[in-house]
């Protein structure tokens, strides 16, 4: 399950509720084109944002939509009781995963990270990804401590954030994680700019916002990578630049609510308050920018 | 209200309870010695791992305990809907005033946050402080969103966070702010290793992690700065100094929480699983430099 793609797709919400019909559209897009795996309520789903009923809720409809297509989501939460509730829940829903980055208000310590994943594996029936994602954690994973964590029960997958630039440095790591990490553990990699060099220095699958709304391009670059197509991957990858500029700016989850909500994907505003999708210039700007990437759709 | 010395105790905990005679006696603590106010469930009572109905019933017992010294109590939350729900629950409960740090999942932009205190401030009754803590939040305030926050009806004050290392730069800072500042909002300073610099360099009020356990000696060092006795204010913190390197290394919150274990005010662990007071080395190590600080009890 945790190779390949992985798409995760936005929950629309209309006034703080969760607009079904649309999610389900987005879930059953995922399901045509066939995508590895789809993360649900990830968090370009706004898991963070939703209540324990409405993560449920829209866990179940995920499933059922999702066609037999296996489908991870998150349990994060603040509150270590909540964790451990989401996990029954997204079971109980009938979810072949779950991911759990270590949110918290502290900063949490390595020891407080593994024994966070400890208490939560020790109840799971289901394989556990670890969401490595320090700009919204503000816990930066040392590889010391995924390879401890991957020797856990039931940890299936890394999803890593922070990943080296340099394409050396980014094999070094890749094959320094394998040769450590409990076997059949995969690595993942997340956020969009540096995925397609994730891919190429080894890692086995791609945690993606843009084939939450773009599968087919996505699965086409992260299979491309994995049969070891390197110039193909590469242009792949370059050709999604201008929009990776926005990324930048704005972060993935406002410019690909942007982009949905130009498509009439989503009604506007989809994203929870107070986050914002981009107006003025900025949006103009992402208009023009997506009529020249029309390949994507 | 927002001025002098604002104390923040601890919200101990038993197996994810509050311990609500320990919580009880610490505020009594306070109320006896005579703090101008008390930050009940701050960051230091460690606000975001309770539910709302901890929330709100702490809440209550603080303001009972505090024998009519004014209670401020954080609002904050990830998602809007709760903060609002958080804001009546604390103005029904009683307190005089409200926190709020902008917490969030994605780090918000500057727009994103002022319209959240335009949506929060627009409904309150009781004043608000701004606070500032980008050790949790991810977000950093800028002088200019401060001064535009301090312009919002029922803001009474700001909670600075980061703050200029060199004093020229924190008095030119503070006299920025509050030429700027709409009038009557006051200035304060937390993180408890620089507030005698904040205080000298013009802040009006300490928020106080010190004070919540410690209230005399944190009374004596913000009276000793507010009345402008710089000597005096610099002994007083340089005593502490031994107790700041606690802080430095493992954050305010596990170390104010491990003395209180060690003193017995609280039972052991009082800290939300994963947070962990300390152990081993590092304990013994802070009880023989509590034996040395003796003059703080």
């Amino acid at each position: 399950m945790f190779t390949g793609l992985s798409a995760f797709p936005l929950t629309p919400l209309v006034n703080g509720e969760i607009d079904e019909s649309r999610f389900t559209s987005l879930i059953e897009n995922l399901a045509d084109a066939g995508v590895d795996s789809i993360g649900a309520l990830g968090s370009t789903g706004s898991y963070a944002y939703l209540t324990h009923e409405q993560r449920f809720s829209a866990t179940k409809l995920a499933v059922s939509a999702a066609a037999g297509i296996p489908v991870i989501t998150s349990i994060g939460a603040v509150r270590a009781g909540d964790v451990m509730r989401l996990a029954e829940d997204a079971q109980q829903a009938g979810v072949n995963g779950v991911l759990l980055a270590p949110v918290s208000y502290q900063r949490l310590s390595d020891a407080e990270v593994f024994l966070l994943y400890e208490r939560v594996t020790a109840e799971l029936s289901v394989p556990l990804c670890i969401y490595d994602n320090p700009a919204t954690t503000g816990f930066d994973f040392s590889d010391d401590l995924l390879i401890a964590l991957s020797h856990l029960n039931k940890v299936g997958s890394v999803k890593l954030g922070n990943f080296p630039a340099d394409p050396d440095r980014a094999i070094q790591r890749v094959e320094h994680l394998k040769s450590k990490m409990a076997r059949g553990v995969t690595l993942g990699i997340s956020g969009d700019m540096q995925s397609a060099a994730g891919l190429l220095a080894g890692c086995d699958i791609w945690y993606s916002v843009l084939g939450g709304l773009f599968p087919h391009y996505a699965m086409k670059l992260s299979h491309a990578a994995l049969r070891g197509d390197t110039t193909a991957t590469r242009q792949l990858d370059l050709a999604l630049e201008p929009l990776w500029a926005f990324f930048r700016r704005h972060g993935s989850l406002r410019v690909i609510a942007s982009i949905a909500e130009i498509q009439g994907a989503v009604q506007s505003p989809c994203l929870p308050f107070p986050l914002q999708t981009l107006i003025g210039k900025e949006m103009a700007s992402l208009e023009a920018t997506l009529e020249q990437l029309s390949f994507l759709a």
